[in-house]
């Protein structure tokens, strides 16, 4: 076997644990453990969520510009929109993601996208002519509406009161007024990098797939679908361009629904990694590699619908590179990674452990599973060797 | 690659949760479904403990005798000895073991091994001329008192009054007077087979190891070493051939200082691999094998001094073989493992799981693992043969 392997080092970030850089550092560590010779190469992926805006002004060569914003909460905070040259990111979980919700408070039908609405007035405060809006780890559900709201919408119940914020409210929702809507969205493109399979409504909508994650129970999720079935249509009857589908069109359920109410104020959604990936020079890196480590927090059933581990599998299978994949769990349905391009897969975990546990100790966890999963891989390549010379 | 590998499969048990047998069956059904075309050779690996007499009467064509005997909170029960020709194999576990005591119970300042001399007396009965006794997964640390009583021997607090049982009252010893002890015992071998690691007394005395297990605090440790130092000076004094080592002789810590109480009787302590491992031809069939995957409940310091993934990295690299444990626990000091000849390591846990789901669901996570690990090195064969074509 010819050592050093090249191999390229592409995972996403663990949510609540480590962010995607921190864990290619630690994947790194371990895979030089079992194997100092090898020739690493560290991609760690944005897909849109939390640390996009930091990760792609650095790899761009842009600037971040502090903007004082609502969060999901409603309380306020300080985010930070990159700039890169004419074009503003807007990373939705700055403002509305999970990790900002406390654990006692989530509630996605409560929370909000409000922040998201003030970071585009930002972006359109300094002049950008193109928002890039990320989706990801968002800790919300309400279909965009506090975002559209903040942007000068009014969302109006039947008796004609303005809606409180939160998912929620929405099944109060009677019409849309959209006259106050700030004048220059209309000359500016917005683009939302989502994951296209997230649809707002349906038997696959977001309030049932990501609901209990965000802290729904059985009976919050049920509400908040019929919740996003009206603001679904109110929305296309009052505000949408003729023709769109904001119910199960790809990508509407991005981040709780911001994907349908931004599509609503004319945003194109597009698949997050043709959006973002390109930024990182990924393929070129991939053509060069042995092999692909990449990591989730948990490979499973989402794992191969436009996640980051199928994402990479399905590029580096163009190459011909084997792709492992590291994940904190390994859950219902990873088998079907096989089926896109992943060639093997391990758990990190080293004992049982709970969940605070693993996500305090994820970097350690994460270093160690790498070691222990390219100790495997070399053990194959000297069986390998020996069958060969015999 | 040549396909199929020869695959031996030699766990041991997983502690409450997976005999040897299940786990051998878990790991096969796992490896298959990574590479459907393996020959897989089962060695399911008897250690002493649990499940030792049953699989040895079953290897070695002998046959299952029921005694009654008390249990390790002095409950009766029903144990069996396993009679091969004129050898009986009385495994300690079976009257004696950690899991023969409720949760709520564990104390080994208690416990006792008076089941043990039960046993021993029911294979003198029976006219075994040689007893091997298996130890591990006690659940005692009374230095083999307790079968000493059973066999006649009396001991003595410093009023002349019996003691009670259970390790802590040793700390009131006296003297043993020896006379009642069953006569027959002097015209039988008696060997026991052990972890020759383990010992007595000392820092790394069984009741500081193992204490901790089997339910001990802190200040239970203490006590109870204290008074395994007392048990071996008195038995040294008057019951033991001069010049034995009861304090750190090797195997003296067996089984809860059991291995000390039977060596005062005149027993041979033996590595238990040495003596048991024979029974299954665990080395022919290592020497025709690609691959050997090995399996423990934990993979730690302990693993490379005299336990199973231990003992079968030892035998497979005379033969070149490599190695690859599976453990539902990856402790301190797992890395040691590498140096006694284990060339890959991995944890089979999923998820973050508490133990009790760990050890309900150890068969499906240990099946699971193993497809996982039999896929790393599968690609690491291909990654191989790739560099070899080009």
């Amino acid at each position: 076997m010819v050592f050093p392997y090249r191999i390229v080092v592409a995972p996403s970030g663990f949510k609540e644990s480590l962010s995607a850089a921190d864990a290619a550092e630690a994947i790194a560590a371990g895979l030089r453990r079992a194997a100092p010779g090898a020739e690493i190469d560290l991609v760690p992926l944005v897909d849109g969520g939390e640390g996009t805006a930091r990760a792609l002004a650095s790899a761009a060569g842009g600037r971040l510009v502090p903007v004082d914003a609502s969060g999901p909460t409603g309380e306020p905070l300080r985010a930070e929109l990159a700039l890169l040259g004419g074009t503003a990111v807007v990373e939705m979980a700055s403002v509305a993601g999970l990790s900002l919700v406390p654990p006692g408070l989530r509630d996605p039908g409560l929370t909000t996208t409000r922040g998201v609405g003030e970071l585009l007035r930002g972006a359109l405060d300094l002049g950008a002519r193109r928002v890039l809006v990320g989706c990801g780890d968002s800790g919300t559900s309400d279909g965009g509406a506090g975002a559209l709201q903040a942007l000068g919408a009014r969302l109006l119940d039947a008796g004609g009161r303005e809606l409180p914020p939160g998912g929620a409210a929405l099944r109060q929702l009677a019409r849309v007024d959209p006259t106050g809507l700030d004048p220059r969205l209309a000359g500016t493109e917005l683009v939302v990098a989502c994951n296209p399979f997230n649809v707002l409504c349906g038997p696959r909508g977001v309030a049932r797939v990501f609901g209990p994650q965000k802290g729904a129970g059985p009976e919050r999720v049920e509400e908040l679908s019929s919740a996003l079935e009206r603001w679904a249509s109110v929305l296309a009857r009052d505000v949408a361009p003729a023709g769109l589908d904001l119910r199960t069109g790809a990508g509407t359920g991005a981040s709780g629904g911001l994907g349908a109410g931004l599509a609503a104020l004319g945003a194109r959604l597009r698949p997050r990694f043709e959006v973002l990936l390109d930024h990182v020079g990924l393929d070129a890196r991939l053509a060069a590699a042995d092999l692909v480590v990449t990591a989730e927090g948990a490979l499973d059933r989402e794992s191969s619908r436009g996640k980051v581990p199928g994402e990479v599998a399905r590029r580096a299978k163009a190459f011909g590179v084997p792709v492992l994949v590291l994940a904190g769990t390994i859950g219902e349905g990873a088998r079907e990674a096989a089926r896109v391009g992943v060639d093997a897969w391990s758990g990190i975990l080293p004992a049982p452990v709970g969940l605070p546990e693993a996500l305090a100790r994820g970097g350690e966890f994460l270093a160690d599973a790498a070691e222990r999963a390219l100790r495997m891989v070399l053990l194959g390549g000297r069986l390998a060797e020996r069958a060969v010379r015999s």
